[in-house]
């Protein structure tokens, strides 16, 4: 057990450093990144010269932050706090508060004499991230007034920002945010976010791919049949229908996470194993995403909405009667969609990805469907039609399998598919990390593999763009509803043509959650 | 469970027939074959009219075997017997019993008059197998017996006869007694029992190979760095020591099992599933199998014997203190060897395999080590060295693992081996049928896949012959002692030569018996 948290622990020191969080009274705070830096700090993952400044709009002192800090980790945070009294308190010891007006200018002269003071104070160099967990549109301006006070300069320290998702909303205004980022940032000073690439299997998907001498050999056009990558979500939009109103499954989901699993799942090998080469690889997948047509959208992409449902007896809302989500609604919840990737690895192996609420389960997995034997051996023998699959499951309980045929015991040659799976969590006696808690690591030592680049987040939207003007503007386009608790409907069925293919339901070899 | 058991059993029906046992009172008869048959019949396996004739030199009635064969199912059969009294009567009523001395000519003229009986009394036509549960020395014997008085004639019914290993006891012994058993019976009415090839996991190599788009991309020289393959027995030779030290492990596993389990391995894939197709297949690897030159033969092949250890505070006999073993005994009872199969899928890979008495466990299981990735991209990254192997496990608890890298959970990217494995018998809620009553359904019904044929056995012989000379007549070849439960003479792992390679011990994700 200590051997293995050992191994886990990184060699590598963690510069002195102060985390500044924009929007520290905020949802997200609360709720994932301060239970994240708390659980770095009791795996001492964290300097021991650390300032983590609170900046909100919010007026209050330094000691009813710790308060609430403090509550909201009692709350939110997955290990008992209560049972570490005296490193909470310790950690607490570490944190500040300066009220913050985003939208004021004059806020970040405060906050930089802040900052300086607490910097000569406590003995940190002035390395800081500043973390942005703020609405999107507050991007630029706040951006822009850390260059107005000179907060972004390098000369004392390394500046490096932290973007949540959504990168713009198009093509357009990715391309406008990502300009006015790099007026006061360099690219490798911005770290977009995005915590689908924290997690533990995306990244191992590159490890399983490329340390492993029996993936590669198949892993193309030419024992690959077809793709197909699901990331199903069992709730609605809950409270969040303002944002997710103008939003929409693809924006949410597809253009950021599924595009980013798409690369993973469909990369060349990179020579060297670190941020620059990995991303240049995953962007070279992205850049070769084949355009859909706007006249071949319907036959390329399938949108769906959750309507009313009786589900296990009670009225479960439909979307349109989510809090915040206009009456009349046209936003998509449903997904499901099939594309091409024009390489030499991929060329004409369909890849089909979807995403959508109100699932019947909560799973991200993505399943490789290889070819049949090219000679049908066994053809009359089988009891189940023989198709090799690999599933990796990103989430619940990741895990590798592997679907196969074998000899059913007895007489003659029958055969059929049976499967062995690995459970990641075999692997971990301590805890797998969450995805925040790994990325923050990773900004704080400057890894920026699992971060999204501007190039990657821009050939997304160039892909995805199209699509969305084409549901805007195009009434043709239908819109299927669904019933909650479904795979969404029926149509995305339609993708596979006339393969006599459907959508594979979850490997149930894992359990689900 | 039903539906499964449905599966299991053949559709296609068993002719009426006549099975006579030389031998009906040896060992072999009543530890394995009259279980099976047993078995077979509680699994309505046997035809309606079936008549089973021990013939044996003692001098019995009919009544006194019936009870004879009682005893020993009560002994030997896996089944509580006492569970099944009704079925068991039914069973005995099958049986019959004829005095025969193998060596007496005229026996075999009333064992004709005793079979015409009761082929019509019971109106079971005379198609028949004649089981030769005897010793080696007497297959000629009988077989000519049996010609002799128009036993093998075929006019009134098949004629079939089943003989056990050793099939000779050199190449030209093997030459010399197909000849013998060819001019009174054609190939197809010969049996070469090897029960290796009745085992289940065997006959899966050969589905899991060819049913499955992922395993034949890679089962070539291309992606296989080397197989090994191991049988290891936890016993010593016990009462067996007579035949034993004047056959040896070479004789008695590798010229027959192991070089079978090699042809299964190592076979390009067949164009039709039949017994002529894949047998064709088989002997094909058999005789690409390079010669070992004489003055090679040191470092082609390890010869080892057991010698007197202290075990778990008891002393183990060593070989030469076994019963019917010569005090100054040069019988091997450990073989390793390395050895190459020289055509375009396995040029140049080496097959290392092992056989021997008193090693730890009982396993037979074949590895197949595939080459490392070619571009070692997580290098510095390795916990342990990244190597995958794909595990064909045939005894115990047979199944297929496949052993590969994964990353350990937690920042970095640090590889460590995990595995996945299928046991067979999670496919199988009956249980797997004994190679025995899988080979007599088999012989039964006329299909002869896994049986040896003649060729084979000649090729094998052709191949081992050179090594058995050598080791007779050349002194300077070593016979390495081992100790009891050890992995054999260290000097085996010599035939890596350079490669700081090892035997592998069994897979430890299967649990041994």
């Amino acid at each position: 057990m200590e051997e293995i948290i050992k191994k886990n622990t990184r060699k590598i020191s963690i510069e002195n450093q102060i985390l500044v969080i924009f929007g520290s009274n905020g949802d997200l705070a609360k709720r994932k990144l301060l239970p994240a830096i708390f659980q770095l700090f009791l795996d001492d993952l964290l300097p021991e010269n650390f300032i983590l400044i609170g900046a909100g709009s919010q007026e209050k002192d330094e000691k009813s932050n710790r308060i609430d800090v403090q509550k909201s980790l009692l709350e939110f945070s997955k290990i008992s706090s209560t049972s570490f009294p005296e490193r909470l308190q310790d950690f607490l010891n570490h944190l500040y508060y300066k009220q913050v007006n985003n939208k004021t200018e004059e806020d970040f002269a405060d906050l930089r004499i802040y900052i300086e003071d607490l910097s000569s104070k406590l003995n940190v160099p002035k390395n800081i991230i500043y973390y942005f967990s703020i609405p999107p549109f507050l991007y630029e301006v706040v951006a822009s007034h850390l260059v107005k006070f000179g907060l972004n300069t390098e000369e004392d320290g390394w500046k490096r920002i932290i973007v949540e998702k959504p990168f713009g909303y198009s093509y357009g205004s990715a391309t406008e945010l990502d300009k006015k980022l790099r007026s006061g940032f360099n690219e490798d000073q911005i770290y977009r976010i995005d915590h689908y690439l924290g997690k533990e299997t995306v990244q191992n998907i590159i490890v399983t791919r490329f340390s492993n001498g029996f993936f590669e050999p198949i892993w193309n056009r030419k024992y690959v049949d077809r793709i197909e990558i699901t990331a199903a979500e069992k709730i609605g939009v809950g409270n969040r229908g303002g944002y997710y109103d103008t939003s929409g499954a693809m924006r949410d989901m597809i253009q950021n996470h599924l595009m980013q699993v798409v690369a993973v799942i469909a990369m060349e090998p990179p020579s060297i194993f670190d941020s620059e080469s990995i991303r240049n690889e995953t962007v070279k997948v992205l850049q070769a995403l084949r355009p859909i047509q706007p006249n071949e959208i319907s036959d390329y992409v399938v949108r769906g909405q959750y309507i009313a449902t009786e589900v296990d007896g009670k009225l479960q809302d439909g979307y349109r009667q989510e809090k915040n989500v206009s009456a009349n609604s046209k936003t998509e919840t449903f997904v499901a969609m099939k594309l091409f990737i024009d390489n030499w690895r991929w060329g004409d192996v369909p890849f089909y990805i979807r995403t959508g609420k109100q699932l019947p389960e909560r799973v991200t997995e993505v399943i490789v469907h290889l070819k049949p034997a090219p000679h049908q051996l066994f053809k009359q023998r089988c009891v189940a039609q023989s198709t090799n699959m690999i599933i990796l499951r990103i989430h619940p309980d990741a895990g590798v399998a592997v679907d196969f045929g074998m000899k059913i015991p007895g007489a003659g040659y029958k055969v059929q598919n049976v499967n062995m799976a690995f459970h990641y969590s075999d692997l971990a006696e301590n805890k797998i990390s969450e995805a925040y808690e790994r990325l923050l690591v990773d900004c704080m030592i400057g890894d920026s593999t699992l971060y999204a680049r501007a190039d990657a987040v821009k050939a997304s939207w160039k892909f995805v763009d199209p699509i969305l003007q084409a549901w805007k503007t195009n009434p043709n386009i239908p819109l299927y509803f669904y019933e909650c608790n479904t795979w969404g409907p029926n149509e995305s069925n339609a993708l596979f043509g006339d393969k006599q293919l459907k959508w594979r339901n979850p490997f149930k070899k894992f359990k689900t959650d």
